[in-house]
């Protein structure tokens, strides 16, 4: 069986899908992981490779703001990573599909907002 | 400042995008979460109702199935929420497009598959 | 086999150390949910009712913190739940002793502090 | 402000409820990541990195057990990590007293038991 067989839609919006389910398991996943500066670089890799083991996520990548960090520090020296420090891009292809999504604060809408930033499908 | 702004996609693709991130959502908060036959209808709508929180969601329902659940207990009569028995429904409506998704296990995959079961654009 | 033959300790450290592992996986399970003013009884339910189905539990109530909540909802109406808006209490009950526990954000530590309240051991 | 001064039992006590908070807060937060072999390490590090930015943590280790991760494997290569596969260690140092506890899965129990395994004050 292939789980293409179970969708009832483009190629394109499959690619698409596969996107937002990227980055949303990452933010629901880890939010509230307890972070510090010497410990941020640990959790952006894990957060990479928990991304690139996901099906059709051809590059991954994680930051946590580190100013936003140092901010948000308890006198323990840590805090739980949150909405606002944490940012991610990741590329699905799929069928020849590549999608380009993206999380991050926005400041002006005061939310951390998932969004597409690119679709295409390159020649070959 | 709206977020369809800083979209680079259709309105399709938008709508998609947003059902596999409340899928994912759902998985990735809640798997882990300590559930038995008792309280298992709390954790369903609690869980629904946080979809439903959640921008352009126009329905949602989540179950928990009972019969893997009380498989899964162990003496102390709980057990944490896994893959294999949450199962969830969401619609999406943006701008017109309806997009309906479910999450599921797949016994053929051994997957908790997320897909796409419905997209269109009712004419008004 | 009973888990009390795995322990290396008295009867009050085993009831201690089941408060405090109930408070954290309280926080660390539900931080990041999709809370509004609507859901925010559904999530107290639901949380409550994970709580008491954990062994030893006799009592525990969960709330979040309506004011903070509201201050902390997006344009979209809703947030997801965080560490200043959680607040829980727990009691504990093993081979007669009584632990009552509690989280809660602490201004002056800028901290979601788990903490002990109280101990002790009723005559029958 | 101090802590201390908000908890209302012994440093003993206090020592052992700060290693049910360190033992849970792994397990809720960590459980359903994406893991598959190549990256389990990257998350192994992670987690007791995490663990050891938190109040009162001597050492810590953590593992995922590569013999039930293999064999939880989806066709896609990764799985959700499960509470079969995490093990963990850890030492809490509180005013002189040391707490060694641990996580595992106890195949007898059917259950992923967080326990006590030493207490003691050594002699200065």
């Amino acid at each position: 069986m292939r789980s293409r067989d179970l969708f009832n839609c483009t190629d394109r919006d499959r690619a698409v899908f596969e996107a937002g389910i990227k980055l949303a398991s990452l933010y629901h996943q880890y939010i509230g992981s307890p972070v510090n500066p010497e410990n941020a670089g640990h959790f952006e890799t894990a957060m990479e490779e928990g991304m690139k083991a996901q099906p059709f996520v051809s590059t991954a990548s994680v930051s946590v703001d580190r100013r936003i960090l140092k901010a948000s520090l308890s006198p323990y020296g840590y805090c739980s990573l949150n909405e606002r420090m944490l940012e991610a891009k990741v590329e699905i292809e799929y069928e020849g599909w590549r999608v380009r999504a993206s999380l991050g604060w926005v400041e002006e809408l005061s939310y951390p907002l998932m969004k597409i930033d690119d679709i295409k499908k390159p020649a070959k």
